[in-house]
């Protein structure tokens, strides 16, 4: 009978999954139930908590539309996002390092030519772009699928601004012989997570900043390499110690050159062979 | 700057919310991190098993309405929910214990006189109950407010059964100068938890009975004691061991006496002093 105490209930609830059939299902589960009653015991959980908890993760829930993945975000800024990252993709040493995907991310984005001017007029300062594909021994990657994708000097992308027809500062590119692909756009700012929700509640509980450091998205895909998903930072931004998604990392730091009134960006990413 | 791996990332989200103003709230979700983390690590969480995670979670707050709460039923089929129950209510030896609320208890219940039929016509086997509720030394507890509601021989509560205006097969009573309380109603039988959701497959990937025992739900509240909310089972109810809330205690079970052409109940409550 399930005549369980606050010690022998965790047990009673890992002896009632055991007729699962599929094993993964089962080791995850009961990880995540071991976790959690420890989680109740270790801080002895008051029955207003665990409702408040409740009405957290429901209107985390509730607040998800095909637009905005709330719980995504709540995963973003608890560090979760980074570690499955983390555990999922061990590089080796000399390999560029993953950062998260993010919502941004278009598969419906436009093709363009190396060269090519990515900003559809939009204002902010011109960046001017020299990406390099190499493998871990420097050799270039020629015909490297290049996706980027980035916010205006506002924060914004494409999606979030009045008046923009189809995509703007994104786009897929092919990197050349060399392992090259170039493009001009405008600068990316810093700009704050979606707060107006429970995570942003969270955050401010927290005493957390909520902006994220300005950043050019970058997929990589080659034929015989793992594929690479990140982002560049510029080396000066306010925001790198305090990236609520945690996605900063110093290899992934990069140095705007001015050059009058532009600035030029230059990054050499290393892709590890499958 | 934050560049974490994933042995440093639970320390850098620990460090980032330590601005927060309230120290509960930090020990709390300092907590949820830490074990978070370790989950992940130890299960080594792919990625698809973390996007299938963040759909689950999204669904499971999606489903919740007003008259469901699909996240309260995911706690109650982990474990969490009694667990949480028994670190805040730690009674004495003696007292009766708690079990879950569930989702049907409701505030507006119509009172009663002793001895009131509260079946509201409802075709199932007659039911006839008898109470009686007692401080730890045995003295009996007149006055106190004893609310019970339950389903039907169908495993339905009156919200869930067309055609009933207003309440049936719940209301409020109160002890007489002898601690007692009866009331004639018809058997609960068991039912199903809501299974048609995510935490219906969750129960069938893990293999496991949605079939709650027929129960009596009661809730005591008097003067000077603790409040009580809790449930009766029937002893010899075949779903006693895979109760899907873990709801069941030994305590809790009572013995339904047949006599001719219904049944009869009697359960004495313990009540611990405030």
């Amino acid at each position: 009978m399930l005549d369980t105490d606050e010690k022998t209930i965790t047990e009673a609830v890992l002896r009632a999954g055991t007729h699962g059939s599929d094993q993964r299902f089962r080791t995850v589960l009961d990880a995540v139930v071991r976790h959690l009653h420890e989680l109740v015991r270790e801080v002895s959980l008051t029955e207003s908590e665990w409702a408040a908890a409740i009405g957290f993760l429901t209107r985390t829930g509730q607040l998800c539309t095909p637009e905005r993945q709330e719980f995504i975000l709540l995963s973003d800024v608890l560090g979760v996002t980074m570690l499955v990252d983390a555990v999922a993709h061990r590089r080796s040493r000399t390999a560029t390092e993953n950062s998260v995907l993010g919502p941004f991310y278009r598969s419906n984005r436009p093709s363009f030519d190396d060269g090519a001017d990515i900003s559809a007029g939009l204002p902010g300062t011109p960046l001017s772009v020299h990406l390099t594909v190499v493998d871990t021994d420097g050799v270039p990657v020629p015909g490297a699928a290049v996706d980027v994708w980035h916010a205006d000097g506002d924060g914004h992308y494409d999606s979030d601004i009045p008046g923009i027809e189809g995509a703007a500062m994104r786009g897929l590119f092919h990197t050349s012989a060399e392992g090259r692909a170039s493009f001009s756009t405008i600068s990316p700012a810093p700009y704050p997570i979606p707060d107006d929700g429970p995570v942003g509640a969270l955050m401010r509980a927290s005493g957390r900043s909520v902006m994220r450091p300005g950043h050019l998205h970058v997929r990589i895909g080659a034929p015989g390499f793992a594929p690479l998903t990140t982002m560049l930072f510029r080396e000066d931004d306010p925001y790198l110690d305090s990236d609520p998604v945690f996605g900063v990392k110093a290899s992934l730091l990069t140095r705007y050159e001015s050059d009058g009134d532009g600035e030029t960006l230059r990054h050499t990413f290393v892709l590890d062979r499958e």
